[in-house]
């Protein structure tokens, strides 16, 4: 079986992209509910969610675990998992990742480009790693099944939260430095770190993570994917295109700028172009996900292979790190033996 | 198979009293996380629990579904479900009903005691019954499976939500008014409405409920149970001890005040009394919840009788109301087919 995974998209969502996610045989996106909001605020973003869900049930529903993937193959819809960019829904509160594990949430990034109160994001000039609250934060993350996502931090932040970590981590959507040097993307020394300890990277066709750009074509994505794999093995590889579709320009700005700053930050955009980028000939929206199969068969991939990156190393990572750690259950069991 | 559930209680939730759960042979208690708290504070209760989770695996664990209860037997535990004595949690948001559901909440109250947004409580003049949020956030709870709990509500609003609702509601902590004239007790004609729509009354034995207050004897008790066994029929009835043990007056002040008015305000009490009565001789704690079996073979009910008002009633009543009504799912069945 071979299943197609999107491991990062924040959409200005709606019916129309639910349906182009069916038509680009999505089974699972892992969605953005928060760049900067507070815990309320995320509350407030599932209960958008949940209105979809009530109203779109034929074309999308929560997942919560790798079965659910399976579900939406099976029922003909598109699983959707909640992330979260940054810490900013736990606020100062370790008690609110289970919680927010409950509430469906499976991935979350330590750190948005800035410092957090948990790490130093990919902006900051130094990086002091994870602090002390971002040290329990991985431990009782990695207790209640909460994945780790470095997408937006600073690199010995990364290598700590990797290091740290006692289950995989995930870079969910960036690629590698060594063919696009961007602050956003990843230097070798992460990407095999992330590799040897089981994690997982998404690769983004967000088109300031691309080399040329908007420019870039579908022939240089999938060799720079080829070359990552080995770099990396098969099996430590997917897809997060971070599609950012039919958002007004107005919400890259909000991406940004949150609510720290009074001033104007072009993050990876500038002055001559505030905006949101264009997006690859190859990648426009959900419909296209199947160009990626295509251009990584002529890059040389088995199908054992595409299958992998298309969403089938995805899947196997969700079914490992999505669920508590089972020491509670086991003890009852135990104790009640 | 005998199930012991009691359908109420707020304690001052300790090691010790997690350990009178299991003496008691309890499989299932319904707690109460709430009475005037709002969302975020209703969080940081639930996250309270989390850590009684985490570190009393041996002795509880949360429930969320009737085969709960089965397996906390199984395991020698007692399952946690939690409830809210009030509508607070929600405050104005519709969309916290699911959020909350999500998050383990199984009983809500439509009101406690005063007007709420939803109904009017047991302590007002008057009583205009459900209000226009009241009745959206019922067709909500049905939706979702949360159940509608009228204990401290009043006689209009509770037989409109009778009405209203299209699942069973519940009275999880009363007593008829026939054996002790009570605001908090209720009429003839509520039990009835409440019997004939498939709810649930659970028999309190907190003092002010009770016929001879502290110093009521198990065979009034008991034989007050086989005369509303005659009222409402055998399948209706169950325990919701409202057992608040271990807590200082300081909380029943709360219970009584919360927010809402700078006095005092005696609610059952007196300015004589005002703080937690005695509890009867029957009842002390969670070890005496046998006590009622004895009392109820002794006032003529047969093994079957005794083993539903005991939990196996509650435990019909949570297999059938605790889950969404299946709408959703089904629809993406039938559009995948």
């Amino acid at each position: 079986m071979t299943y197609r995974i999107d491991c990062l998209q924040y959409a200005n969502w709606s019916e129309k992209i639910f349906r182009q996610m069916r038509e680009g045989g999505l089974d699972a996106v892992h969605v953005t509910i928060t760049y900067h909001e507070n815990f309320r605020e995320t509350v407030l973003n599932i209960e958008r969610w949940n209105r979809w869900f009530e109203r779109y049930p034929d074309l999308i529903f929560q997942g919560r675990t790798g079965d659910d993937v399976r579900r939406a193959k099976e029922t003909g819809r598109t699983a959707i998992f909640f992330g979260a960019q940054n810490c900013s829904p736990i606020e100062d509160d370790i008690g609110l990742v289970e919680v927010l594990h409950t509430l469906g949430l499976r991935f979350m990034q330590l750190t948005y480009n800035n410092q957090s109160l948990l790490a130093t994001g990919c902006y900051e000039a130094d990086d002091m790693g994870l602090t002390r609250m971002g040290r329990e934060v991985v431990e009782e993350m990695n207790r209640v099944g909460l994945v780790i996502d470095m997408s937006h931090s600073a690199e010995r932040s990364t290598l700590e939260a990797i290091e740290y970590s006692t289950r995989p981590i995930a870079i969910t959507h960036a690629n590698p430095e060594f063919w696009h040097p961007a602050k956003r993307n990843k230097s070798d020394r992460v990407l095999r770190a992330l590799a040897e300890s089981g994690g997982m990277l998404g690769f983004s066709v967000y088109p300031h993570h691309l080399q040329g750009g908007s420019g870039c074509t579908l022939e240089s994505f999938c060799s720079m994917i080829a070359q990552t794999a080995e770099l990396m093995g098969i099996d430590r590889i997917g897809i997060g295109t971070d599609l950012c579709q039919d958002h007004p320009d107005s919400v890259v700005e909000w991406m940004r700028t949150g609510r720290w700053t009074k001033k104007i930050d072009y993050g990876e955009g500038s002055a001559a172009a505030p905006g949101f980028p264009d997006m690859p000939d190859f990648y426009g929206d959900n419909r296209d996900f199947g160009n990626l199969e295509t251009g990584l068969r002529a890059a040389g991939f088995d199908a054992e292979g595409v299958a992998k990156v298309m969403g089938g190393n995805w899947l196997r990572f969700f079914d490992e790190n999505f669920t508590p750690i089972q020491a509670s259950s086991d003890a009852g069991k135990r104790a009640a033996e």
